[in-house]
């Protein structure tokens, strides 16, 4: 698999569709992405857990708040249980290493027991929505500074699925719940993760005010047709995007047990106000 | 301003307190990110936006269901009228462009619509959830991509401040709303912007269970002291850490409008349930 920029935009866009983009490293790098779904039982390098979160700290925060941490879980059995948790994903096994990202606002709440204080802003929709964004923020920072050390990861939001046991599992306080986990480790080149098609920049850019494009129906089909065919060169069954999309959000039960975070949200103190 | 690791390290957590981390010349990148609020009169390089628009895409989302949009604003009477609903951010009428990153399910409904299909799982929390965190995750890469082309950000959040108002001002339909903003443009060397210092590792990092650290509230007085330091050094009023967090979180009113947003999402259609 070609890394030049112009393939890797292919690749994500399809033949004759592509942007025209400012070239450099990093830019590369983060068009290269790819979900990784099979490792190598192979350890990650010394100071990786550090390296990958000295890259988190240094992404924004809001007000400076820092309100996530960040859990590592390595304990095959620990994840084995993690796994069958997450509705069977195998790789959380195969992967050296789940990060766990954290949306926390315990500390700043230790701290203000400390002092006495009150923290009325923690119970509203927007402080919640603030931790589990700047914990987005941080674990992104990390996943691309994983695939620079060669290492290869995957976001696990079916930690959610079964809130209540991921919470006991990892013995999370009031004020603290996983937004997502992350596998990190080593590609396995038996089975190489390719770049998944994206919908065309036009469907998802807009200028000055939000515009639905006339031609959105159109441009939508042409993708479903990319996509089918990335599946079935991918060996995969052949799906287009559409009908995934809507399957996906079609029936309350598709979301696998996630109708039920608002609920146990509330019984870890996010009030969502 | 040095960009060797290890320097950018001491200013990240202090001196004598930082992590060794695996250095290349990606991760050097993240560890020296900078919030800029002083921004240059320079006009962006040509193909910027699809270039930062073609990183954000290359990030993961969730199912594939790219639940977001971007909206770009350079219209510098929009800036200024949006500057002013987030609380006067000056440098939201600096930039050249503003990217606002949007949170959308108003592409999948229009979809489901052709076909006569119910989209349930969207009026619930995790839906919200998952389109939030991958805008999230797309703005991240849009931001690593503008550094490396030499361009400062900053995130306004406090795009969420007066919420109704920016979704009339950008014309966003139901089953959209903007998660925040991102400034894009040339950072003003007469201003330059520093590395915020962050709390230790060993105060964000748990390893298999979460678990508090005996020595947490001394490790937070020197990161306050670390962080004060800083302060002065900028030349900026001398806070810490603690009284600056427990401020920001301590009222309803500190939230300036956000305690407001759940009734508004849900007039957005955004069911939260």
């Amino acid at each position: 698999m070609s890394e030049a920029p112009t393939d890797l935009l292919q690749q994500r866009y399809g033949s004759g569709a592509s942007p025209a983009v400012i070239d450099n490293p990093i830019i590369t790098a983060l068009l290269a992405h790819r979900s990784v779904r099979a490792y190598l039982d192979r350890p990650l390098p010394e100071g990786t857990l550090e390296t990958l979160l000295a890259a988190a700290q240094s992404a924004a925060t809001s007000s400076n708040l820092q309100a996530w941490s960040l859990l590592a879980v390595a304990d095959p059995e620990r994840k084995a249980r993690l796994a069958t948790l997450a509705g069977n994903q195998a790789h959380i096994l195969q992967a050296p290493l789940l990060l766990v990202w954290l949306a926390d606002f315990s500390r700043i709440r230790r701290l203000a027991d400390l002092q006495g204080a009150e923290l009325e802003a923690v119970d509203y929709l927007d402080s919640f929505l603030v931790a589990s964004l700047d914990a987005a923020l941080a674990a992104q920072n990390a996943a691309v500074a994983a695939e620079s050390l060669g290492l290869g990861t995957v976001y696990i939001g079916a930690l959610r699925n079964r809130l209540s046991e991921v919470i006991e599992e990892l013995r999370l306080p009031p004020l603290v719940y996983p937004v997502f986990g992350l596998c990190v480790g080593y590609p396995d080149p038996v089975h190489p993760a390719a770049i998944k098609p994206r919908l065309p920049q036009e469907l998802v850019l807009h200028r000055e005010t939000y515009r639905v494009s006339p031609t959105e129906a159109g441009a939508i089909e042409r993708y479903d047709r990319i996509l089918a065919d990335f599946y079935r060169q991918q060996g995969l069954p052949s799906a287009n995007w559409s009908s995934q999309a809507i399957e996906r959000l079609k029936k309350v039960e598709t979301l696998n047990g996630r109708e039920q975070i608002g609920q146990r949200l509330k019984k870890q103190q996010f009030e969502l106000l």
